[in-house]
């Protein structure tokens, strides 16, 4: 599939398109402006109907910055160290700066943890996001994988024996506030406690991959996390909060731009932080909260939607991501943008994905998949191994256990 | 000084504001809408003010992307491997994707490198840019500084020296197209010519550090090289470009994304490709052949201007960078957004820049100097060491040698 948000790939009017040189006559004709209004109009038509099927990855397209267009023509690069950005912060003791992407705060979190252990070894379940691991290659970094429940958390029995193996050397561990596939969230005070009963007290250290819900759970459960994706912005970026303390492993003074290179992308896109900073004083945090709260709500609807129509669906507690039955049909999976990992795939409900979409979702759904069954008895397929057997609905799980 | 491009650090208005939450009659009264509205013109009139005295960082501020509001509203972001955009790439040996910034394209050349050469010894002129020295920390590579001639160009006899003392390790090497501060360009022929001679031969992986010049050196020279910043583009972003055989050493299959991670960032701005579509497609090779001979007439116009106000100043070859004696007064620094390191400041002649704005800018350098020496004689500063004595306006060298 390899798409997320609405991937280009997808698009073949506008990025595979060569180049093209513009004729000696066409800048008196303006056919050249004729034609590329034309390939941009066919390309906004794609994106208005990939949007519309927009389930598989965690972005909010429902956004609106009308007021902001009028900073396009500028160009806002944001340089050097970040500092007056702390301002948004509540205690002195915090530093962050708006990221790229959400790779890029897992890069900064996690090579902030190799500079203060330099020999400290990475803990990081297995359904830990890819660019955890790609970070551990990038910064020859020993990397230990854990095991996860069923839910997709850490599993903490599995951790403390990890740990144990390797007590010699200090532990950096990745901890995650809603995984990519399963939205599980691990559980931050075992895994403290586990370190400090384990012996590594004052030698560990750990970074939170707030990835989607780190912006949700402070509105369901009292946690200092701060991420992005929840809030909707038409350009990737995130939020990478640090102790103060810490910067300044990875720092270094760069006269060319008398400022301190503390970041890992040297120029910053100027604009985020304007849509980041727009989006939050528009709604404020009551706005947010009632967003919040109704994408679980809508979560378990849909979860409850699909066990009543036979389909095995799990929906972990916190969490506005449901699991089910992989789709067999890739032309559906491709039309509905779902993101699958072996037997399983998931829709991620955003404020922008409404009861409505789901229920079009569901029954389609349904359909195709009596057509798979050739129009005869649908036999679900065993998935207790990835949600549970509770959330499975094969034969055996249904009626027996 | 600390900022590039419009750096928000110097806009109080709007990003040290801290996020107030709406009350709750504000939605009624559009109170809210008001205050964020008037925030905002605020803020474009600084920004407006700053893009006006903007010379000092390698920015093309002339862009018009209007018909490209009409996909601001959308959520583009590109993930997994970018294959499909190698089709603007003329052979199928290279492989390529467009960054968030050059210093992402700087990590990635790097990684790659190591990759292929595992325990391979970093070599990077003293002048390379400071995120190429990161990247050795972050990857844990062993780093060799090489000296440089006056000019900023890479020292090739301290860098053979450099080489033979290092034999036994394969050599990873930057090449600058064009260094940050002096806009020097390093002799990549004669880099390669060493490397052979000196036992090298299959055992060297040569990263290209385009920066500003590598797409203004196809119009000058026939050199393969393609970057991004003379573009003008409202956002920060970068073209890398790899050989194909080589991408495999540092890509990774994600079954999420049914793709293959093979970038730094996970996420890609997919407004930046948008960006560099639209321009690439109007201005054409001819528009920007026209554009990069203005800029290097423009330079050489400015550096004329300079030295018959009796201003030390240099300007390399292919270069549009001109440096000069650092002006003494910090106010007239933040006002032209100059850069400086040590006794020089630089002026990077973009497209943007005009006969006219480099005529106000000498003027009042000319006046802001004669306020320094108090009305007396005018002494300019030995800047001999930093470009050469033939660029030096102190009396010593200006008439003797």
């Amino acid at each position: 599939m390899g798409e997320e948000g609405n991937r280009a790939r997808e698009e073949p009017a506008l990025v595979q398109l060569r180049i093209t040189e513009p004729e000696a006559d066409e800048e008196l004709t303006g056919d050249r402006e004729a034609y590329m209004a034309s390939v941009l109009a066919k390309y906004r038509r794609n994106l208005v109907e990939r949007t519309k099927h927009h389930l598989g990855y965690p972005y909010n397209l429902d956004f609106e910055y009308g007021a902001l267009s009028q900073l396009q023509p500028f160009s806002i690069n944001n340089l050097g160290t970040p500092s007056s950005r702390a301002t948004m912060l509540e205690k002195n003791e915090y530093w962050g700066y708006i990221t790229n992407c959400g790779t890029e705060g897992n890069l900064h979190g996690i090579l902030i943890g190799r500079e203060v252990f330099p020999d400290g070894v990475l803990y990081a379940s297995r359904e830990s996001h890819y660019s955890v691991f790609k970070a551990a290659r990038m910064y020859r970094m020993d990397c230990v994988k854990v095991k996860t429940l069923v839910s997709g958390e850490i599993d903490c029995s599995d951790f403390q024996a990890k740990l144990i193996e390797n007590q010699e050397k200090p532990a950096i561990v990745n901890v995650n506030i809603g995984t990519t596939v399963k939205g599980a969230v691990d559980d931050l005070d075992l895994v403290i406690k586990l370190l400090e009963e384990s012996g590594f007290e004052n030698r560990f250290y750990i970074h939170c991959d707030g990835a989607l819900f780190g912006l949700m759970m402070p509105f369901v459960k009292r946690r200092e996390r701060l991420r992005h994706k929840f809030i909707g912005c038409p350009v990737p970026c995130g939020v990478q909060i640090t102790r103060k303390t810490h910067i300044n492993a990875v720092s270094r003074d760069v006269e060319y731009l008398a400022s301190r290179d503390a970041t890992i992308m040297g120029s910053r896109n100027g604009h985020a932080p304007l849509f980041l900073w727009y989006a939050l004083n528009r709604k404020g945090y009551r706005g947010f909260q009632k967003e919040v709260q109704r994408c679980l709500l809508n979560a378990h609807f849909l979860k409850g939607r699909l066990r009543a129509a036979g389909i095995g669906a799990m929906l972990n507690e916190l969490s506005s991501t449901v699991v089910f039955e992989r789709p067999q049909d890739d032309e559906f999976v491709r039309k509905w943008q779902l993101a699958c990992e072996g037997n399983i795939a998931h829709v991620v409900v955003m404020p922008n994905v409404t009861v409505e979409k789901l229920c079009v979702f569901v029954d389609e759904l349904v359909r195709v998949r009596s057509v798979w069954s050739s129009g005869g008895e649908i036999s679900p397929p065993c998935i207790a191994a990835e949600v549970g057997r509770e959330n499975c609905a094969c034969l055996l799980h249904l009626h027996g256990q």
